[in-house]
């Protein structure tokens, strides 16, 4: 069924589906990046997690309205979606202070913010992914202002979504990154992943960071957090 | 009639006006900062120009119906001005790519914007004034919505004015830095300064750069080219 690799990203290996110009197969890595890929490990497991977490976000999704390029997973590392092309913008929605916004806008770490904030990056790993306004995403990609204002309400009801989601297994959370896709017909689809690597997971009783931050600012065994989310999520959903 | 000194910036000293309470009086500095202040010079007379320049482009501002805190030079190197305050948002207007943008976006030096672009910056010198984006404006200062919606008004206004006015001299302006404050009536209103120090100015024959970037880029002799700009200036109006 897979067919040919068509892209590697930092997380994620991209391939065709034989005979199916409309599906692809996401097949997840377990290599940890974080600062722009400055830092960089291999944890044997990690694509797993990855996976079958976004699979469980992304079915939660589906049955909430919100509609995704998901189909399902194909097995712990893989996972078959709508074929989209990416618009390379990262969308960031923030709820609370944490992070990068803390040290460019001297925000105080946790800060709530209400209405939750949204951020559009320029998607380009050459360029340390900036961060852009309306005008430059208009100016550096073909997305239209109609699409732009679609995709900032998409995150937002993906938001109160997650919140929820999230909060029915002891977990805040803090702020995340999505990207959305194209599908063949002009659409504008969720794409990507949705996972404790794009995710900032606080415990809720302990205020443990239960995300790629365990790798970045070497907190602890990333494994054995990521797991703790997936058992989290088995016993619930 | 000059009162007590109020404020000190990087290239204005900010002066109370005795027995009022709407003006001040604006000294410029013969101090050259660029790179958020990492590089610092004085050069004698530099005050001069930025401030007898700066006359020149509000009163034709005003003259063409776009009002400014000015009121008017009261000798070489001080102003008075309708006393605002200033919010902390730089607004950037960019005609043609250069400096930062080219770096920061990956974006071809002389690409040309149509429409202008509007960029924001957070005005906060220990952050370096990052660039931010309409909810971070909203989220960091007491500007509201409607009132944001005006300064990016008035910012294009201004340029349309500025293209001419410079044009007018032979130079291109490339791009420009805004400052809006509030006057005690809530008003909106264009403050600052707009002067080789805030313009990219580039001449219409040569290509030639007749702005802070003789500084930045060690490029040649700074004073005599304020002072050519201003001659051009005396000549034509």
């Amino acid at each position: 069924m897979k067919g040919n690799l068509l892209y590697e990203g930092k997380a994620k290996q991209v391939f065709e589906v034989e005979g199916s110009d409309d599906q692809l197969v996401l097949s997840y890595k377990n290599d940890a990046t974080a600062f722009n890929g400055k830092k960089k490990a291999s944890f044997t497991g990690k694509g797993k997690y990855n996976n079958l977490i976004t699979a469980k976000v992304f079915e939660y999704l589906k049955d909430k309205g919100v509609n995704s390029h998901f189909i399902r997973a194909l097995n712990d590392t893989e996972q078959l979606v709508e074929r989209t092309t990416i618009i390379p913008v990262e969308v960031v929605v923030r709820n609370i202070a944490a992070g990068s916004i803390t040290r460019r806008l001297g925000i105080a770490e946790k800060t709530v913010f209400t209405p939750p904030l949204v951020e559009l990056y320029y998607k380009k790993d050459e360029l340390g992914d900036p961060i852009i306004n309306d005008a430059h995403a208009f100016l550096l990609t073909d997305v239209t202002e109609q699409e732009l204002q679609q995709i900032k309400s998409m995150a937002l009801a993906v938001n109160t979504q997650l919140q929820v989601f999230f909060e029915d297994i002891g977990l805040t959370i803090a702020d995340f990154k999505l990207e959305f896709g194209r599908n063949k017909n002009g659409e504008i689809i969720l794409s990507d992943e949705i996972s404790p690597d794009t995710c900032r997971l606080w415990d809720v009783n302990t205020g443990e960071k239960m995300d790629k931050d365990v790798f970045r600012e070497d907190l602890g065994d990333l494994l054995s957090v990521y797991d703790n989310i997936l058992n989290r999520l088995e016993a619930v959903k």
